[in-house]
């Protein structure tokens, strides 16, 4: 038997969570929304409506359009992106050992 | 901004998590299952069946079911049952204090 979980944000909804921050890594990789989307294999629509949800209940932007350009423009992460973003793995991280441990106290 | 969280238990598929604990909890108040769906709004076939996909996942019998008598018959659970309650419930409530801990760490 194995512990399974899962842990978001909420803020009258859900704001943030493993979903967003898979595609907001995407787009720091990518430096694109319409790539890290194809990557995701989610719609570019449904990316774009998803970041605008989020940056609606989380009251701030989470991605700077550079338009032009050598390479042609893109997407990169706000910094209030990148510290959610930090913030949010760095909890998951701890969250695991932590609940991990517990699991075994009670189940191992 | 707030945490939400879900955990459950896995073994092959999900075998155990609020719900079942509910239900497992309302049974062993009213005595029945039928009345625990009842008060679950839940159809007795899905609690049925709901608890035959998890015995079949924990291998072990989670109610005994009593046939007639002053009460006319119900369910009560087992000691593996009673077990697997006590032991979630308790995870859970230190998970709880655990992530509420990491949460103010991270986003407090």
């Amino acid at each position: 038997m194995r512990l399974a979980w899962k842990l978001w944000l909420e803020n009258e909804g859900k704001v943030f969570g493993p979903g967003p921050a898979k595609l907001l890594e995407s787009v720091s990789d990518s430096g694109s929304l319409r790539k890290a989307a194809a990557e995701l294999d989610m719609s570019y629509s449904k990316a774009y409506w998803t970041l605008r949800a989020m940056e609606e209940g989380l009251g701030f932007a989470l991605l700077t359009r550079t338009v032009g350009g050598p390479s042609g423009g893109g997407s990169t992460l706000t910094p209030e992106a990148r510290d959610l973003l930090t913030r949010f793995r760095a909890f998951e991280t701890e969250a695991e050992i932590s609940l991990g441990t517990l699991f075994a106290k009670h189940f191992g």
